[in-house]
């Protein structure tokens, strides 16, 4: 089943949440659970392999981007389906609060430089995107500035395609119900009270303001040359089928082959 | 067994690399094997929870220095051991050939910059000792240059210890004659040849120039806070198995625990 179609957001087509079930898992049940994991480690070990042609190539890089509401699995994506790529070629960038630096600049100076390089693949733990979500829903910048930057992010993800830097951007969508139930969990669970900071159960609070910005954004800003996915994710195991499988078919469309040599290997010669 | 005494440099102490066997497997034979990898995986589910831990943390950074000739295995080792790792929290930074923004500051500006942040893992795929290595065996720099960079060198990684970045340095120590079958190896398998730059074949001229220079940055550079360990790395499976354990070893004697949310939980409440 080609997941890539099934999840893509069309360009130029209306996004409404509500209408993607975050519980949609492409006809997988819950006994279905082993056989889906099973699949999920087959594109895991193709991953690795184009990673290899990639890194060999060393023409493209990748660009995976990661956005989601708190607890929706952007950590465990990470874990479960990139930690099977060598990390040699392979670099998270998690963007927090900008520091006094970042904020010295455009919001996309600090995006820019954490671009991959050549034959690498990058991914990004939420993004330039954050300057149309949370700093739309708390008006951190007036709204003409904010509204501007749909366009801004559609020119810059265009200049890095031209470039052969090839993007995918997921949105993992979960539930309002399953983000509850997930952060009673990690109340319940000692090891996990460390991450707890009191202020991302606030943003609950806020939950229909992020989802119309996650929607223009979706809409705005899923072009031909940088597509939104929205993966269903209140099914962890589902969600790691999904992402890696949209990796898979995104690398496997690159087409991509072994590099010759720019010298003749037969007249090497080694003592 | 305890395998960072088996292999550490003792600060002080003489280093002979003629002493010191690439075949040896500390007693494991081409029959243990199937156990030998099995104990590596075992390392490396262990280093994955001593991971989160350093994460959870945030106090302290592990850094990895990784050394050797060509075709060593430095690549191997990140590929088999350093994959296990979360690659969020975990970078990998490759020193090439300096660029000319590099070459207009001092050997350790560049490396520096690619300490890891508290809570992560580094690895150096070659570092700062490569400015005591290649440069010494061609002459890139006089004498009197290169040689005041130990005391240089010491003194930056007593810095870094200070300010709670944890090091452990690996010098893969193959033959002569292994580094030469795989060599030809690379040339017999077609996947390979993107990989070969007739250089590399040429440095083989310089063995001993090396493994001289190797000799006294061992010698001169294994510290207490700083240690290099000499890994036997003629069979990459018993090769593996002592960086997984000396990383292993080196994480436990931090004696890390998860730190206490500084807040009370069971007041908070999530609707």
């Amino acid at each position: 089943m080609n997941l890539s179609k099934r999840f893509l957001v069309k360009p130029g087509k209306k996004v409404r949440l509500k209408d993607r079930d975050p519980e949609d898992s492409a006809g997988y049940g819950k006994k279905d659970r082993a056989k889906v994991e099973k699949l999920t480690e087959q594109n895991i070990r193709r991953l690795d392999e184009l990673q290899y042609l990639l890194y060999a190539e060393n023409r493209r890089s990748l660009l995976i981007v990661l956005q989601a509401m708190d607890a929706a699995g952007k950590d465990g994506t990470i874990r479960h389906v990139i930690r099977g790529l060598n990390p040699q070629g392979c670099t998270v960038t998690s963007f927090k609060k900008p520091s006094d630096e970042e904020l010295d600049h455009d919001f996309l100076w600090r995006i820019h430089k954490a671009v991959p390089n050549k034959g690498d693949i990058g991914i990004f733990n939420r993004s330039h995107y954050e300057d149309v979500l949370v700093v739309r829903v708390h008006e951190l910048v007036p709204k003409d500035v904010w509204a501007a930057r749909y366009e801004q992010i559609n020119r810059f993800e265009e200049l890095l395609a031209e470039n052969n830097v090839v993007i995918v951007k997921f949105f993992l969508h979960i539930s309002k119900d399953e983000q509850l139930e997930r952060f009673q969990d990690r109340l319940k669970d000692k090891d996990k009270h460390w991450k707890i900071s009191p202020s991302d159960f606030g943003e609950r609070k806020y939950w229909k303001e992020y989802q119309r910005a996650y929607e223009d954004a979706l809409e705005k800003c899923s072009t031909k040359h940088a597509p939104w996915y929205v993966i269903p994710s209140n099914r962890k195991w589902f969600r790691n089928l999904a992402v890696s499988q949209i990796l898979v078919e995104t690398l496997e469309s690159l087409q991509m082959s072994f590099p010759k040599p720019a010298f003749d290997i037969s007249k090497i010669k080694v003592e």
